[in-house]
């Protein structure tokens, strides 16, 4: 386990007086860099508070568990998705897809690692975990339900919990073997929604 | 907790002379029950050899800890998965597809609880068991790859990625919800592989 030399110098700065925030903050931080460095189980409460330069009993003042603070990064990183991929509404709804795909894999390419940890690798799964995970692939199949017309296809949530999963699926395919252009793999995700949902959609 | 009296006659029944294969076998099953009725967490290897009616001890001659158990029942169901949708080679693409897609919904079908929550609710989700659900999504992937033809569509393999993850995606929405007919899944799945490879299937 080999440190670069910034994160050392950071580990040892003179222990600064921080707000509450600033102090949360930082501690989040810390962890994410340690949690994208090793495994889940690899990481201890221990590392956390050594890296960050304070006292075990600090961190545990804010956060109860190695647990805690990860579900914290989580959910802090399905907000910032989510957030990241709205489209406004008043936009076609060809136009609100593709942006938001592009959005979407923007975000997978800038946070590669932690995603496909995330899905694949069981770091840290547990129900709550599971639960963040499965409430943005909710909100990405409402977003995509409430843009097309109610009445034009039968059990179009089902085709759309597929599509997300398709996105899902194929993303980290991709993520892993970056040789498909993103223009192509956003194609290909248009066309599995289209061709499920038997749409024709304005603008194509 | 309320128990089928079916069940209660047959964790009463007098202690009989198994084999060790029978005893594993038993064990295996009664595991499987408690599995299904109540959270991974809410079962206790106690409970198995209360059910079982056999000691404590005797147990871990079979299985070290629960989460072992846990994981070979996890590995038998993803061999029966893979065994049961195997569609001989002789068979053309599209009636390869159909038939497994048809036999995928079928065991999803009888083994719906299990399978919801496999994929769900993170019981006992860990890296081991997440490689066994990941090896079966291969090896559909892997079926699927080689039965087109390689010159006819670039990045095939990530499309039938993400398409894998379609079907499982679908078919938990429809398995918690039954209200689409198994047939009219069957033809969104083909029309989803079909968009993203941008073939002709022979038969089409």
């Amino acid at each position: 386990m080999t440190r670069r030399s910034s994160e050392v110098a950071t580990s040892r700065a003179p222990r600064e007086r921080m707000t509450i925030e600033e102090r949360r903050e930082q501690l989040l931080r810390v962890g994410r860099g340690l949690f994208l460095e090793r495994p889940y189980d690899q990481v201890s409460m221990d590392d956390v508070a050594q890296r960050a330069g304070v006292s075990k009993a600090l961190i545990f003042h804010y956060f109860t568990t190695k647990r805690d603070l990860y579900l914290e990064l989580v959910r802090r990183a399905a907000k910032e998705l989510v957030e990241a991929t709205f489209v406004g509404e008043d936009r076609p709804p060809l136009e609100r897809l593709t942006t938001g795909l592009e959005r979407y894999l923007d975000f997978v390419e800038q946070n590669e690692r932690a995603y496909v940890a995330l899905l694949t690798s069981g770091v840290g799964a547990d129900p709550e975990v599971l639960g963040v995970v499965e409430s943005v692939r909710k909100t990405f199949a409402d977003r995509i339900l409430a843009s097309i017309p109610p009445s034009e296809t039968s059990h179009a949530d089902i085709a759309v919990r597929g599509y997300v999963g398709f996105v899902e699926h194929a993303s980290i395919a991709w993520a892993q073997n970056k040789k498909m252009p993103k223009a192509e793999l956003i194609e290909l995700s248009i066309k599995a929604l289209i061709a499920v949902l038997g749409l024709q959609l304005p603008g194509r």
